[in-house]
């Protein structure tokens, strides 16, 4: 019971914490296989490489690193992601367009904090990110989804989504999206970024997975499109170096990042300078690129094993086929309920994400989301076999 | 210019960033001396012992540290938090109490957005710390000052706002406080916390300096005499072992902590691993109290020779004398303009804060704040010098 007289703000009334981070809460059981979370492999974290750049960075120019910081950033951090930046995009960025973030999950936060009211629309794709979901809901947004097929969001229902809302933002993630790990067609993203340009909307380009791609060819992303600043482009380590050291970043329009900047001032002042320090090494060492072509080829064959294993499922089973990223979205026949089947696998050692939580308006009770990236073969073999036997009607 | 049809949310209408983290911009003037900022001194931050903590951190537990962690913490580090705080002060703490911040700024954010509506009253000392102003202020609560004297804030005039505006929280730094350097008398403790039982409103305790003692006998928090969950202490490692990395935490009653981990979420996940590992090993090893032990001379020096330095100043000029933290509060005669002179000071090489964006309602243009942390004694000899023939009327 809360103390006399206190209550709880308006802004969550039912906000009851991420479905994904009550989950993991269940999964402390031994052996348990997780197919739940969105974890990158531990095997593709850098743990020894990071312990030397850690020490390294704190004995060369340790006491700015344990110094306060600018809100702006770390400037060795900032130096080495604008040129890593310039040399992976075509879109310009200058320093000014540049804001480091505690993980790209605080960019949702500061870009609802300096840019929404109550009651703004924002389109999200669906399903989409339920953490994201979950933020734009505590800054009380209207959450309109907007209809896709496997290429991605359907232009025309978009335009007439913005035609008739008049939304705030598109919140998207165009490639290997979470959950359903497609992609956004190549001929699906500059219009959308005239779209922007035209209607007057931010886009809000969420791309934590572009560099975790096992197949097919790099596409360019919507931010490349963009020139009216209408595009937020934001990028994260997470899943190429490290989530624990929450390292993102943010690419936008001059005023947006100065005023996130101030958002961020009363959020957590600045990131964490040890982890943009290691992060900087990483880069200026030029350790990322071959990292993540190490890091690849087991992405990969988990993702194919997954698949293999989803083509001996019953027949009515269907399934996203990802040339990326770390998710694959089952459809399962509409007689099943996946938050039923969640607790009959648990019960067998095998945990995912029941897929009505990544539905803007809920239903879709028959999907689930699976997580190749954080089991070994041997555990996706085992864990699937059991799926098969429990998704068997 | 804003990319046509984007607008800044209602929330940022006048908010500007924090003055002082716009007069660090100001400061990068070679030899210029800083009694601006609110930064431990260099020497005081210990980059090599934090060089090899952090090394042996990520070999020994590195794959859990860079993985994705809990929003409720690094469970080492909330282990060696729990120890640390049990044997610091006599109030309760369990695990369900606790919870790690990226600062312990991110507590404010997290109590007005789940605790707060717009619109709703927050009692504040007047002057107070700017940076949590400027976060209120975004939550667009009503800021109401309560009057005080050399020993904190009034206990009647306290009751009489609470009864009059029905406050939600009030925010108040009791220990070396933030402009002021005082200290909240040990007899207006527990009525404060019986007030807030009484009332049905929360205290928000920020206590960050309250290990920078150099005279007098430490004092128990206002969360010592709470036995309703009315009052939310924060702490932070910020002034003792490094701002830079990003570690405080809050005890909160269980409920309200809950409710913030789920802020958290939407915030920045949780506060990047590898700092809260290497304060867990900076406790964990016993390294704390000895660290302090090591500060306190050098700090009590320059607190000192800048007292002395103010004795010297032009009859009209008043200050605090605090026992301990980072700051000294000056008012001069009522004719000087802190702010005017600022400009002049920052001419002749040396920076303070001008007091006046301490109030929360203005105005108190006579009165600066002066950091004595971060300048050597050489330093503080030369500038207050240089303040003092400014200061002749």
């Amino acid at each position: 019971m809360l103390p006399k007289g206190v209550t709880f703000s308006e802004r969550f009334n039912g906000i009851n914490g991420s479905a994904i981070r009550a989950i993991f809460k269940v999964l402390n059981k031994p052996n348990m296989i997780s197919f739940a979370g969105g974890n990158p492999s531990n095997d593709a974290l850098p743990n020894d490489v990071c312990a030397e750049l850690a020490r390294e960075a704190l004995l060369s120019d340790g006491k700015r690193i344990l110094q306060y910081g600018a809100t702006e950033g770390y400037p060795p951090f900032l130096e080495s992601l604008l040129a890593h930046l310039r040399s992976q995009f075509a879109f310009p960025v200058e320093p000014a367009n540049l804001l480091p973030l505690s993980g790209s999950t605080q960019g949702i936060d500061l870009l609802c904090k300096t840019l929404t009211n109550p009651g703004d629309t924002i389109l999200v794709e669906s399903p989409t990110f339920l953490g994201n979901m979950q933020t734009l809901r505590v800054y009380q947004q209207k959450l309109v989804p907007v209809p896709s097929d496997e290429n991605g969001v359907l232009l025309d229902a978009l335009e007439a989504l913005v035609q008739q809302t008049h939304p705030k933002m598109l919140y998207i993630i165009p490639t290997f999206q979470n959950p359903t790990g497609r992609t956004l067609a190549a001929d699906r993203r500059e219009p959308i970024a005239k779209m922007a340009e035209k209607y007057g909307f931010l886009v809000v380009e969420d791309d934590p997975y572009r560099d975790l791609r096992y197949a097919g060819q790099a596409l360019p992303p919507i931010k490349t499109y963009d020139h009216s600043g209408h595009v937020v482009y934001m990028g994260s380590f997470s899943k190429v170096i490290s989530p624990g050291m929450r390292v993102g970043y943010m690419v936008a329009h001059e005023e947006i990042v100065q005023k996130c900047a101030i958002g961020k001032q009363g959020s957590d002042l600045h990131t964490a300078t040890l982890t943009q320090a290691i992060v900087d090494l990483y880069l200026r060492r030029n350790l990322l690129a071959p990292h993540i072509q190490a890091i690849l080829p087991g992405y990969r064959d988990k993702l194919n094993a997954m698949l293999a294993a989803l083509e001996t499922f019953p027949a009515g089973t269907q399934y996203t086929r990802p040339e990326g990223g770390l998710f694959i979205f089952v459809t399962l026949p509409e007689s099943l309920n996946a938050g039923e089947l969640f607790q009959k696998a648990v019960e067998r050692g095998v945990a995912f994400v029941p897929g009505t939580s990544f539905f803007p308006d809920g239903g879709h009770e028959n999907t689930l989301r699976l997580n190749f990236s954080n089991s070994t073969l041997e555990q996706i073999h085992t864990g699937m076999t059991i799926l098969r036997e429990l998704f068997t009607i």
